[in-house]
């Protein structure tokens, strides 16, 4: 049966049409074509390849842009940003505009080529990428011209990403990304009716029906979302109220790090390589201790294409019910 | 130059980084797999295929699902939304839904198997399709459960399109999405601030301006907008001011037809069988006759993969300046 579902915090609809699922050409995308170690600019040993390193984990007493790495944060070499620019804004006529001023990062989250850290390698790996995330975010929004830090990672050619050695992104930007203050929109609005945070309410709703949940911790819940746009997308979240994804401690690392793993290596089963996007959003650099926000990640699979309705009507079609979706992935 | 650049009618933020261009894998695409005229479910001869038709421009004294036809609507064998339903609205605790009634229609452009009619075919056959659009949009438009009415084309694989017989689709929902909200709220805005439609004053602008103007006569302009998300994205405004698509004539489906050709021939011109969407934004059904919204045609070409940024952060990098689209468009 179709359903119309509504996306509690952004509004947004969806049409959940599992006839849609029969339609073979769903899921049929290309596999990465593979780049070998010689040329790739993220393996170790190739560190001259990449603009200078910002940030490492290396062993004592190596240099930077040397070998001896465990994680590297270098400058994108296409950025779309530049941090050498000041914030210059404009006006023609009814348009407005300004400088690209922000900052592009790379985080090479490991010194092999491998594919995908969070299928391939242990934990305490997800683990100093996670610290990492923290790291530059807060190095990144004490630039006061930076109003907000986006996380990301691309993961195989369907989901944007030009290498496949594993590797996340960090863009840092002067104005508050649309979609992040639809979302603080919508959770203010909740908050003023009800006094409560609607992320807040979703893990209570999500662990008590149980048919959407993915995996519980003292300190994290993941589901797949009532009104997924994606087949098996999901969302992490962290159970202690905060907007602010700099606030993660110690054992929250690690529980976020099982968590993320878990996903992946679960999505990974249903289809191998299977192309991805997911992202964090948190606060932006200038609004902190919001208590209608609460940060979180969402993981994007690139199963289908995205056509003509979808970017028409911003409404989303997806053949997959996310009851269907957790209850394969947690098979 | 890096540049950000914001929409003046939803207010959303674009990234125009033309350094991003040099990145080779920006412009590879998959060519669409051929299907054998004697499988092709549109194509004359093989009417029976498909869901007996809705409506067709036919040769006098030939019978519905048969041959005979110029062009042929017929609901789509998958649809995403069904007549049938009645429209019943839930809720479960945080969550809303409703039953995904709505209509889901194919309009097959033409008998032959032709990749793409606005390059191959003759002006008039282009003119009875935009004349078939508004008939049917007139026609759904009567159901009172239906809130909106979208006209959309894919065209490509990477573009969404499971076949490649030249075809557009119609869907009808029972909410208004939420990409035409953003329209509808973004130009209010503007109207209530300045008492003029932002369409009219952008269809000055460019006019006036002429760097991004791609063609232009006494009812229609076309160009690249200023915040163009995607390398040669393309809006088509009627001169006339009114929200509403149905209210298109006679002179002006002449005019449109040639500016859709225009727009779509010179991008084939410079990526042969380059995938895109296209998309038509008017007026939601129950509000009519607004001051303040300008229905329009959106070109969307699909050169590029939308990545984690872009879902995270709802803005978008585009390396292509308008500015220079419209120059090799026109050229």
């Amino acid at each position: 049966m179709t359903e119309l579902r509504k996306d509690p915090v952004s509004g947004r609809w969806v049409i959940i049409s599992p006839e849609r699922g029969k339609r073979p050409s769903d899921f049929s995308f290309e596999e990465f074509p593979e780049i070998k170690k010689e040329g790739c600019p993220f393996c170790e040993g190739n560190e001259t390849i990449t603009p200078p390193e910002i940030f490492s984990y290396r062993k004592n007493g190596t240099k930077p842009d040397t070998p001896g790495w465990r994680i590297r944060v270098v400058p994108n070499k296409f950025p779309a940003l530049r941090m050498e620019s000041k914030l210059n804004k404009k006006e023609e006529g009814i348009y407005e505009m300004m400088s690209g001023v922000g900052a592009h990062e790379v985080i090479v989250e490991t010194p092999k080529h491998i594919e995908d850290i969070l299928v391939s390698s242990d934990l305490k790996v997800a683990e100093e990428v996670i610290k990492v995330y923290r790291q530059r975010m807060i190095e990144l929004m004490k630039d006061a011209r930076f109003e907000y830090v986006l996380v990301f990672k691309n993961k195989g050619k369907e989901a944007g990403a030009s290498l496949n050695h594993s590797h996340s992104q960090i863009i840092a930007t002067p104005v508050v990304p649309k979609r992040v203050e639809e979302e603080l929109e919508g959770s203010r609005k909740y908050f003023n009716d009800k006094e409560k945070c609607v992320f807040c309410d979703m893990i209570r709703q999500e662990i008590s029906m149980e048919e959407r949940l993915l995996w519980e911790d003292e300190y994290f819940i993941s589901f797949c979302p009532f009104a997924s746009r994606f087949p098996y997308e999901m969302t992490i979240l962290p159970k202690r109220h905060t907007c602010d994804f700099r606030e993660i401690n110690q054992k929250e690392i690690k529980s976020f790090a099982r968590m993320l793993k878990n996903c992946i290596k679960n999505l990974n089963r249903i289809v191998p390589h299977l192309p991805y996007n997911y992202l964090i959003h948190t606060c932006p650099s200038s609004r902190q201790n919001l208590s209608y926000y609460h940060w979180h990640l969402e993981i994007i699979p690139r199963l289908t294409v995205i056509a003509g309705f979808e970017w028409g009507a911003g409404f989303y079609i997806n053949y997959m019910p996310p009851e269907k979706a957790a209850k394969n992935l947690r098979a």
